[in-house]
């Protein structure tokens, strides 16, 4: 289909957004935002996604045995966060495979990029730790939420 | 200089090497490390790693009010790791910049690959969190350290 | 002033309480909450707990260089929480002295205690790390919400 | 047994002791180390008092099914530790109960004493978070610790 001249590609994006208050606790001596800390706050950002997408992680994984492991791994830290900041990601649902899931995420304050990540996502079997082909139910819940997020 | 037949590379490059105990708390419900922590692990191996350079962090924060923050990370997740997992981190110094340093890490438990990244670090002016040249008297070290580790 | 019968100890505390979910890089792997991520949930409890009483921590130890450290902590864990689950955190400003503040920490799920701590903060100089005497304004804030949280 | 004069209770308690530095990522903007920071190595620090004792947890939490998690946790923090400080732990047994374990912790650089902790431990069974007795073997080592550390 055509686009309408001034289209707006964010507008359309299978995106999901929420918002975290840096914490004393996530910052280092440094004064600024430690990355390790980073990561576990984008790790509950992800388990907040799949709540939103339908599949809380608990189900999926104490009943279900259905690990969603972290494959790779893409950042880059733009500019650095201090300590009370708010920051809001917003997590793009940006390709979904067969037993696999790409996430991007934009992490800013304000009007300011400051950090970004690419994520890839393995659905896998937890009593073997390997990988496995998403559920029916599952990948339709992901498809559904790329179209309409 | 040539290189003589059967050159092993592993042999010449430019890398530190250390060993960390996977704990119970670097490890997830699922099982296995948990991503946030293996970057928390990495971190402290890095923070070893200057320390073997000769500049420990603690003179170059306080005192000297330089700051190395992570500017880009690209992680590559191969094999799940359990708790109790004794890994080998080596840390490869593979660029040497004005005012950036890039690391190239790779976690293996025994013979198997876990896990790799590729880290840009960065040097600050912690007063205003710019990056800055290296002083000297580091990139003397840094050098020294690339040609004989 | 005498209490009617029937008063009910718990509707007159100076008591704040917010929620957390217990997220999965919390527990550990087997199966509940890591003690350690309780105190870091804590730890952003009681920065909330002061955003409230109208002293945000970033301006206070940013600004006026005035440090929270915990100089005492007692903790009974008395149930196992699971991943998932949602945690009432109240707090309570049970003692306010010269130069420190005890909080009551209970930490409900439903109607079920599952840890509880008491927390003895102390207002220290952040350049010599030593304790000192709350400043008027912050001992005000404190009074007001022990009256009327 | 009568003990001689000058008799040094130091020399005589049932004590494991090993060393940790402080990292840049276990202190906070403040300057100090981060308390949840603290107990998370202060965990580790009880998982190698287990490999001491005989029963490394990988094969107590995986292979048998036993968990070994804090009931109680009393803590002093008398003096902040910086970033690069070098702390030695040491682990008291102090009490063998049916199901339960008393650890009191000491945790001091150079002569100073940072803080310190009692912590109760409690063994359960995985399958059903409750406690049980401790199993014959395990009881036997730690009664052998207790003897003769």
């Amino acid at each position: 289909m055509a686009r309408p001249a001034g289209w707006c590609a964010e507008a359309v994006l299978s995106t999901f957004s929420t918002q975290r208050t840096l914490r004393f606790g996530d910052c280092d001596p440094s004064g600024i935002a430690y990355f390790p800390a980073y990561f576990d706050i984008l790790n509950g950002v992800v388990e907040e996604f799949w709540i939103r997408v339908g599949f809380p992680w608990p189900a999926l994984i104490n009943t279900r045995r259905i690990g969603l492991p972290t494959a790779r791994l893409e950042s880059e830290f733009v500019k650095p966060s201090m300590f009370g900041d708010i920051l809001v990601f917003a997590v793009e649902l940006a390709h979904l495979g067969q037993s696999s899931l790409h996430l991007v995420h934009r992490i800013t304050a304000g009007e300011e990029l400051r950090w970004s990540a690419k994520q890839v996502v393995v659905a896998t079997d937890l009593d073997t730790h390997r990988s496995r082909p998403w559920p029916e139910d599952i990948r339709g819940a992901l498809g559904r939420f790329m179209e309409n997020p």
